[in-house]
Parts: structure tokens; C-alpha cells; sequence
């Protein structure tokens, strides 16, 4: 049975766009389906009845409901596990658990960068005020672990692709293509990375036709 | 080589709980190093040199260093699989899919129950004020979704035991400690959880002598 993925109807989530790229990353069927967060669809009952934590993304399999993007990326992970799929995790465990390390890190701490850089300025350019003091301290951490994590020339952070790049590369790209400060070698890796055809697939959702 | 655990000095986090939990159930050697986090020491090089996102839980096996407690639990379970060791996850992987969308909903949702029922207020009884319109909102989110998790009469969320049972019952006890309105269902479950020895060990730190 296909799957479905219900995200947000901007498609400026990222984690939506984790569980996106993971199940285009592993060739599996799905259908995107959209709830509009403006409107409040999300907390509407047809989608609270499935959904448990009513937040994109969730997952569909037939009966089975699935939300929050690293249960789902694992799941997926589990289910259609490496070498006949694509790994989403590193094979090395002391890696693997750097890459946890990585997405729990983003999705629980650098709030105000979250929040000034929002998803927004980086899906659509939408114009964004300088760093408050917040912001910038937010922003040097983010920088100074990146930097440590990300190896010059090196084009994932692991010895292969693992959805942590995908995490990261987004929460670079708040800063960078917004035009804040950033060290070249993070471009670099944040460019390499957008380069990604699931990626690419995710961002020409917002230029249909 | 024994593990080293860096907690906060008041052992008020409940991510360093979790953590702490788990090396406790698997029965694992360990010691606890405390970090101020009042005096922020946290963000003294000593620390970050070796933690990478300045935050405990930290977990040190000679030179290996991993930060955030679900990326720690998920390598303590991955390095000490059941049935040697007990199982931190259900088993089904359905169910331990389940259990990773507690753990990450927890992390990074329902903010104002988090401030304003800290944990100071779970661990040492601190007097706190009414919830906010905010406030209440987030713990009938909690609420919602816990009663669709919890089963009248079963102990656990899943099969067996999880880590998800220790993070469901302290966020559950940010009210029920407080006094706030509560079901018995949850409240009967969040107490026989915090009667497990691991959890009771971890209190007793907050009473030396
Ligand atoms: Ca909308
Ligand atoms: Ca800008
Ligand atoms: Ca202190
Ligand atoms: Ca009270």
C-alpha cells in the first residue's frame, strides 16, 4: 500500500522536508497531502482523530499513524533498511549516533535562530530583520558546531549521506540565504547539499506548474 | 573502560534523567559528573571542547563524546541489545516507532507546560502560579494525547516497559505534582512509573546522606 505523508500546504516545514526526502531517498511510493497550519487544520478533529501529535508531518500506512519526523525517518529506516535501500542513517554506530546527535540537537535548542530565520526566508526570500543579540548567539553556536562537525571538502558529514545533512544544510541555509555571516566552508557544504535531486524535488513543490 | 554521564548539579533535567535511567536499567558501570548550569559552566571550554551542543546529558566512553539524551539511548540500546541487556524500546517495530514520536514530541512541543511547570517543581516541590491561558492549552494538549496512549490498568505504553513510560510520567508530573487537574488514569499511571527503582535512584540524588 502507497504511503501518505501529510505536510504543511507552504511546504516550508523542515522537518516535513526530512520525511519527504527520506521516503523519495528510499524510491517508495507516496502521495503528499496537505493541512493548511494558517487555518488551523492541524487542530481540526480529522486530523487530530490520526494524528497524535497534531504536527506535520505525519505518516500514513494503512492504519497505522505515524508524526514526528525522526520516529518517522527511523521507522522508514527500519522498514526498508540498507543495502536494497538507500541508508537514511550512517552504517557506523558510533556515526549513526552522532547523526541522532545532530537531528535531535536542531530540533530542540537554536530556537531564536529558528525563529528570526524562519523557514520562510529560506523557501521564498522573504525579507528578515538583522540578528538581535539573541539571534547572533544562537547563530555562533550553530556556526561553531557546524564547524567542527563539517570536514573542508568533505561533502556530508559522515562517511556517507545521512538525513543529518539534510537537518543541518537547512538550518545553514537560515542564515546564508538570508546573507548573515557564515564561514565558507559551511557554504560550501549547505550548497553541495542543496544540490540534492530529492532535495530539488522538495523545493519545486512551491513552483507548480 | 566505565561510562561517565555529565548531568546538571541539581539533577533537575529530565533529558539527564532519561539518560541516566537507561545506563541503570542496562545495569552498565558508570559515573556521575555534574555540570553548573547556573554558574555556566556549561559553556566553559572544559565542556564544550568535548560536548558538542554545551548541553547535558553527556555521555563519555574514552574519547567518544555524545550529546542529547535520545541520540545516547538509542547507542546504549544499539551497543547493549536485548535479551542480554533489558530493552530501553518496544521490541515490535511499530511500537518502537511509537515510543521515538513520544520521545520527540516531548523534546520539542508543549513549551509552556515545560516553563512553567520546570522541573524544580516536580523534583523539590517548588511553589509555582497558576498555568496560563497558554499554559492550559499545552497541558490539555498533553492530556489529550496521553489518554489516547495510556490504557486503563496496563503499566506501560506499550508491550514492555520503555524509555517512553520515564518521559510520558515526568512531563505528566509537572501537573500532577503541582496539583493541576489531572485524569486518574494518567495519574495512576505516572505514579507506579515513578515507583521503578531507576527512577527512584535518580531522586534519591537530590537527597545525599
Ligand atoms: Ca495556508
Ligand atoms: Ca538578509
Ligand atoms: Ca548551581
Ligand atoms: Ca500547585
Amino acid at each position: 500500500m502507497p504511503f501518505e505523508l501529510y505536510v504543511d500546504s507552504l511546504f516550508t516545514s523542515p522537518y516535513a522536508m526530512s520525511a519527504f526526502v527520506a521516503l523519495t531517498e528510499k524510491g517508495l511510493p507516496f502521495t503528499v497531502k496537505t493541512v493548511d497550519l494558517e487555518a488551523g487544520q492541524q487542530k481540526h478533529s480529522a486530523y487530530t482523530a490520526r494524528a497524535l501529535t497534531a504536527r506535520v508531518p505525519a505518516l500514513i500506512e494503512g492504519d497505522f499513524v505515524l508524526t514526528e519526523s525522526t520516529a518517522i525517518t527511523e521507522y522508514l529506516e527500519e522498514s526498508f533498511p540498507a543495502p536494497e535501500y538507500i541508508a537514511l542513517y550512517p552504517k557506523d554506530r558510533r556515526q549513526r549516533a552522532q547523526a541522532r546527535q545532530v537531528q535531535a540537537w536542531l530540533r530542540s535548542d537554536l530556537l531564536p535562530v529558528r525563529a528570526e530565520r524562519d523557514t520562510e526566508t529560506v523557501f521564498f526570500g522573504k525579507a528578515s530583520q538583522p540578528l538581535t543579540a539573541a539571534g547572533q548567539a544562537a547563530a555562533d553556536k550553530l556556526i561553531h558546531a557546524a564547524s567542527q562537525l563539517v570536514q573542508e571538502g568533505r561533502p556530508n558529514l559522515f562517511d556517507s549521506w545521512s538525513l543529518a545533512d539534510v537537518d543541518l544544510a537547512l538550518m545553514l541555509n537560515r542564515l546564508i540565504l538570508n546573507g548573515d555571516e557564515v564561514p565558507q566552508k559551511l557554504k560550501d557544504y549547505a550548497t553541495g547539499q542543496w544540490r540534492r535531486p530529492s532535495i530539488q524535488q522538495w523545493l519545486e513543490r512551491h513552483q507548480p506548474g
